[in-house]
């Protein structure tokens, strides 16, 4: 359902007004540190864009700065594993929130290897799994060939970055745990290729412009409202989006929620996107994050422009 | 945000395939067994109304018969609460999904006493001993006051059911413990108050329709559009609304977000109540409960009827 | 079976030096606060006393001062429930090492109301409930008794603090929550008889002297080996202290028996009772307590008294 | 301490008792199947040896079948690390019992990769990644040096079995997601040397009578009667036997300090070892495994050898 947009020139001051706030409170975060490489981005980037459902578009700030996708892949890999071979991945998953950290392995182990939901690690791991193709290169070749589908670039627009993909490797061990307590109940196949593939996928990079334009499907039912090419199923786009509702931000779900109502999914890059349905999506993105791990800066910058703009899904 | 709304005639005849679809899967479940007087009612009771923002009203099947609130009165006792005191109930509270049982004390003690959201028991427990009085009786004279200047009744339309309050009073040994642990953290002032007032609540009776009625606040930004009261504020309202979506359906809220697509308030008395914000609320009524304590037969109405009316707020 | 016992002067000697190492960690611990009446006792009192099985009686320092039993009663109500009714206790307990904190309701909540063994709160207050007699005045009343016969001694040597008591069934809410899961789960029948039993059995008085007394009978398979009165049968009794040797020093149980090697019992009204099979039994009281809530001063002093008595169990 | 013998007739008369005992329960265990190459042994073996420290040794049934220590190994390569190093490898381990499963990820995580204790398997993998050597084969040469020590035979009496290990190293994920977690909280430095030691030093084989001489030095504080060579000092093998006291039957520690009273360590292969601290040693073998994961056979024959020769350390 196309609903009503703002007019441009307000969408334009709405994020510059976001962007102001979202900007003025980077300073009370910090860049994620347990990936060494991550640690050396400044803290004091911060951008936004606006992607409309009408083919418009709005930036603000560094909307235009390299990072990696993290956690906010999640999203493509799961519609891309959905696209391609429909709810197999979750017959060994679960579409609950954990209430527990992103990392936790304790649920795991309660419930047989099984994950809570495709947004928390483990489950994203297994998500990667199932991506087509045989090895990690495979995986992620596919995987980038969506997500270049998705944007209506080409592959290229979607390096891996080599550096924080050896640095993930290197120090993956909660990630790698989580993997060999799925391998134990025969929920994975292979560690190994599990791994390489979230490892590497986490590392692709983006821009808050090109991310905000590659999700343009997820406000369009599944479709691409811009190319016209259909990336998922109506049904499929809406469980997608809906999970981003209930776990697509971590431990500050609920509070997302109250201050946002958008569904979103953040990453500890920094980013976070949002789906506004039938209207458009939004990618902020600042690397100073609050201690829940999301970007203080583009919470708080979302949070001004849904209540501006009237975005909220729960008004 | 008042959207359109689909024709009168087109409601009711969703509204009717809706009802046939869920009374047709109440054979699959069971009622609630762990509160005595629950276990007495007819599992193929099936009922289901509609109230709009515009002020039609629709119902099918068993929409006028009486049953108990239960845990669909927390979202009633939390507006209230923030209605009569602001945020202060959140001071000890967080707004985050549990990923536990509804009744679980496990993360209760883990986190000092403090309940991870309004619509778990603990959390209820917690939001009844912030109603205005003293005495739980003067507290469920708020409470029920709250009701019936929501639905535009009289208190009188809300009796307690005394039967149901004294088999949950009898046997709510898990909601008392709850009340104890967050009495040791100081949490809660009395235990004995807490609980009662507790007890009493969810013993409140409504119908299908009456529950239709009494939310429509909810869908209208905190003002029931019908008389134009203003029971809380459009921000307090997005919040209560908000947690519903994140935290609304015990184990089920990622597959009702699926499925549905609406926030909602389930009970174990059967009742789903769900909003549907700017246009209308609709209050499912199915005693026989799936595997997670929801009305199979409610939330597939809801599915069936979201589907239908193109109601999901994530597409 | 009885062994070698030191002479005489070498216990007193040992025992002397063993009270000189624990008084002076006293400095190092606090006493219990979370029941207000404990906290008011003096931190740098320090008390130790020896019976051994062929009727001798050694004391050292603060070895008359009156407190109450706290946790160290569990042993003599456990010795007491047996004695009456056989292993009946055991069908809703378990036997084995918690892992948590002794007042943790998590696994009770897990492993459906029954409680890991008899030593932590769970365990104990189920124990309280099946000690014979209707009411809590009868079951303490059998409490009494039982401690009498064992020591030699008549009830009033072992008189109930009022004061202890009220502070503890006014600030108990954990272990009300313990008896209300129990409650639910149908493992002891009224809540109320099982923590006002356990409450009072908790404010128990004794000195070490006559603790050390009491529980000679642990030290000589079940019988007092100075009356000849058999209090339980030999496997009870090897069960009973087999018990305090997996179970009797809460989170430091691998620790004790690490650096004292004797099965012992601790509580947080600052007593360790500590059982040398076939040779003694010693009581140390010393309130100042550790991070894991057991007293420095006793542990330090007994750690001495096993070394240079050559006592562990484990040599 | 050297303490009384029961005459060497009654040894082999309860001994032999003892393994009919034993052998008759055979038939309702069941051997692991989660080691594929343990799953192959037939469930009728039953044998049990014992040493004395006067040099007396004793056996009946199949004491001279061969089996992997499993689990046993843990108290040979904890003797081997303290032996070597001290108590460094305390540095971030507990010694406290888990209450959870022997395979339990839940505790480590929640305890920063710091394991329990050194008979649960994290414990254990941290244990051998403290063995002497940089490499795993250097460590496991290290490991068969100190059984072969102890023994007072040679090297080749603890040959690997290749296909055990194998087995082990191919199915072992959940030791490699302990030892990520140990890893990621910089607990170990290296996974692979960790786990590849640990499977080899699991799948090193002995027989019930190689094992109960090679444990002789911990009934006789850490010094092997027979050779007179001090393997370790008495202090760590007090601790080493302590903590088969609290930490070495899995989740029956409780139940086998009750039916026993001996500190024990089992093993899944089917071996309980067990020490009379100043008499002797028993190994019992039987590969039919109860529902806790130890030789059902094992504890049964050794309840009845400590009942009939008094062996109990708790009596």
């Amino acid at each position: 359902m196309t609903r009503t947009l703002p007019a441009a020139a307000e969408i334009q001051a709405a994020l510059d007004e976001a962007w102001r706030i979202g900007r003025d409170r980077c300073g009370d975060g910090r860049v994620a540190d347990y990936i060494p490489e991550l640690a050396r981005v400044d803290p004091s980037l911060f951008g936004i864009a606006i992607h409309t459902v009408d083919g418009q578009c709005f930036s603000a700030g560094d909307a235009d700065y390299r990072f990696t996708l993290q956690s906010a892949s999640k999203v493509f890999s799961l519609s891309a594993v959905v696209a391609d071979s429909g709810e197999t991945v979750f017959e060994h998953m679960s579409v609950e929130p954990s209430g527990d950290a992103f990392f936790s392995i304790v649920k795991l182990e309660e419930e047989k290897g099984q994950p809570r939901n495709p947004y928390i690690n483990a489950g994203a791991i297994l998500t990667s799994s199932h991506l087509p193709g045989e090895t990690a290169d495979q995986k992620i070749r596919h995987f980038r060939t969506f997500l270049a589908s998705a944007s209506g670039m080409d592959r290229d627009a979607f390096p891996v970055s080599e550096a924080v993909y050896r640095s993930e490797a290197d120090t993956g061990h909660r990630n790698r745990a989580l993997a060999e307590i799925m391998r134990h109940h025969k929920v994975i196949p292979d560690v190994e290729v599990a791994v390489e593939t979230y490892f590497r996928q986490c590392a692709v990079t983006c821009t808050a412009e090109s991310l905000a334009r590659t999700s343009l499907y997820l406000a369009n039912g599944g479709k691409d409202p811009l190319t016209g090419k259909r990336l998922i199923t109506p049904a499929t786009n809406h469980g997608v989006v809906a999970l981003m509702a209930t776990s697509g931000m971590y431990d500050e779900v609920g509070s997302h929620a109250i201050e946002v109502g958008l569904p979103s999914k953040s990453s500890v890059s920094g980013a976070v996107l949002a789906v506004a349905p039938g209207r458009l999506t939004i990618a902020g993105f600042g690397p100073a994050l609050g201690p829940m791990g999301n970007s203080i800066g583009a919470m708080k910058a979302l949070g001004a422009l849904a209540e501006r703009l009237e975005l909220s899904v729960y008004r």
